[in-house]
């Protein structure tokens, strides 16, 4: 029996999670649960699977969480240190981090120095603080199992092979819904005209990143942590119709590939699972209904975002701490009709040459990093405003 | 140093083996080739290579070799046991078999009874012996390496993965130079037609057997041993690009895909090689450039011979090895002119039909066997002989 900790229960992942849970309950329970602002649907989570702890950000909600728990003996706990008590509850062997921000981050690093296994389906934690958080897995010598689609295809391609037999890992991208766009269609596109994302249902900052390819910038800078790849040496390829979800090329010039539905429930459980594989109760991938798959080089031209993840990788330390805090003030800008789209890349591209480099090895310089890189990238945007 | 012999080196498979020798001469060397009737070439090769012993299958070529061999000090051996002197020789670690027939098939035993690894690019030992060759090597605790491109790529895909693990194992065929052709064009079709094959060059009797998608059937059979999955867990799916060589669908549903450019040293040196992996002197797959892959279901109504080989594997023991000499016996009259396309199925069909099934468990059996599927075979060619 595998004990759980899920941290960001209600959303996407966190419910994908709680069905694989669910699929599979002779081998899989669940000791603690956290969520952000949604109570009453973690109240519900608690009353169904009976935690032995959850976590809600504010103290308001502890209250409609145990209202909507029932009978559940579970300890509900609130504030700022709730996501890491949850996930280093001592019961738990593996903390799936499915929530966003610093305070997840903080939560994973708990987790890893109480030795828990971790399930990663969370950008930050490896964007800005990648080297430390690989650095104490090396250490407490526990596993971190990507969760996203492309890295877990990555971890699959890979199977215990050695970084030394990796020439390139290869991340696919849809090529998000802007793909096919000009230059100067761009340059009017609309938050309403990305967020009809080709193949995966996602929020709203993920289909902007996607339309930017700045979230396949992220998977980059993500895959040379967990994987330990040079940059130069980790490629993207545009695949439209996201069935191959990733590759690794190796020393040889074989390419080993992973192909499945897209379904999140498949990374997932492959992550509860391993080192084991698990029947899931899904469809199997038809290549030959399929059909037809497309391959094309992405088009930093069009999407200088996937460029500038590239220079902050190499440059390094907080420099990843800074795209992604300026991406995030830019896309939310955007987001809210204030900026134009092609303004997004600007607006990273200068914070991150603004940007005083510094090494990446403490939580203070990785917040202190975050708080300057967002004030400057905000003062960018007002100053790029759009005219309403 | 790996110490190789290399049985049929002056064919295309051996001419490739031996090239990756030369790319790798600080980690493999040459003990012993064989061929069959090429004696000249098998002599420059021997004055390169400088063998400790060399075969070639008629007492008249030796004096050719020799000749050829110029100053080497090669035992040269000729006869009906010179091949499995070359597989047992003592210095040898690991026999590429590449050379085709029954007398590889006992050469290929005797090796494996003699401890040696196996490199196998021969498709008849698995076919008509695949239970007696593969017990051994169990035995033996011997590895056998498939060097044929799809069932290297299933190798590569397991990566050591447990048959457990295995849903399907998926073999990816072209489609063969008939893919998109009638059935009533298929009447009609003449060797000529078949012999410019879309992405492989290969020989004669190889292009037609993936003309008539009996290539592929063979291959089903070889997973069933080599993978040790039955029939119903091996599927066939077209892929006229041939860039994905093969797959492996696990339990969960995922799929592992080997994917590469289409060169027979990638497989050959992944055997020699194995469980290491070396650089690779070729260019390396571009999938961008190659831009799209397709996959479609095979058409068995068009295509019977696939659906024959399944029979086969099916009814088990020497069915397979009736399906062979048929198939065989049919494909020689086809290229000769003697029989319509279409009667090549027809044949092994009714060979099938008409044959004992036994155990294949003795070399006996299985020449017996096959010496009854022969003779039934070509008796129902000359009386399907087309009127010239």
């Amino acid at each position: 029996m595998k004990r759980l900790a899920i941290l960001g229960s209600t959303g996407s992942i966190g419910t994908s999670a709680l069905d694989v849970v669910t699929a599979h309950a002779d081998r899989l329970s669940i000791v603690g649960l956290a969520a952000g602002r949604s109570a009453a649907a973690l109240g519900a989570q608690v009353a169904r699977y009976q935690p032995s702890i959850a976590a809600i950000v504010s103290d308001d909600d502890v209250a409609c969480v145990r209202a909507a728990a029932g009978s559940a003996k579970t300890r509900i706990v609130s504030g700022p240190h709730g996501l890491t008590e949850v996930a280093t509850h001592p019961d738990v062997d593996m903390v799936l981090c499915a929530s966003s921000g610093t305070a997840a981050l903080e939560a994973v690093l708990a987790a890893i120095n109480a030795g828990k296994a971790i399930a990663l389906a969370n950008k930050e934690v490896l964007v800005m603080a990648g080297e430390m958080v690989m650095r104490a897995a090396q250490k407490r010598g526990v596993a971190v199992l990507p969760v996203d689609s492309e890295h877990n295809a990555v971890h699959q391609c890979l199977h215990g092979r050695e970084v030394s037999e990796i020439k390139r890992v290869i991340l696919t991208a849809s090529g998000g819904p802007f793909r096919t766009w000009s230059t100067s269609a761009l340059d009017r596109a609309r938050p309403e005209d990305a967020l009809r994302h080709p193949t995966w249902q996602m929020g709203r900052k993920i289909t902007i990143d996607s339309a930017t390819l700045m979230n396949k910038g992220l998977e980059v800078i993500e895959a040379h942590w967990l994987f330990g790849v040079p940059a130069d040496r980790i490629a993207v390829v545009v695949h439209p119709q996201s069935i191959v979800h990733s590759m690794v090329e190796l020393t040889d010039g074989s390419t080993i590939a992973q192909l499945g539905v897209t379904d999140m429930r498949l990374p997932i459980q492959y992550a509860f699972s391993y080192p084991e594989r698990w029947q899931a109760p899904l469809p199997a991938l038809d290549l030959a209904r399929a059909g037809t798959l497309e391959f094309m080089a992405p088009d930093v031209e069009r999407f200088p975002c996937l460029a500038l993840a590239y220079r902050a990788l190499r440059q390094g330390g907080t420099a990843m701490v800074a795209l992604n805090a300026a991406n995030e003030i830019a896309v939310d800008a955007f987001l809210a009709g204030r900026l134009a789209f092609p303004a997004i890349a600007r607006i990273i591209d200068a914070t991150l040459a603004a940007h005083d480099v510094q090494r990446a090895d403490t939580l203070e310089a990785v917040r202190e990093s975050d708080r300057r890189a967002r004030a400057h990238a905000a003062h960018l945007a007002s100053s790029l405003e759009l005219k309403v």
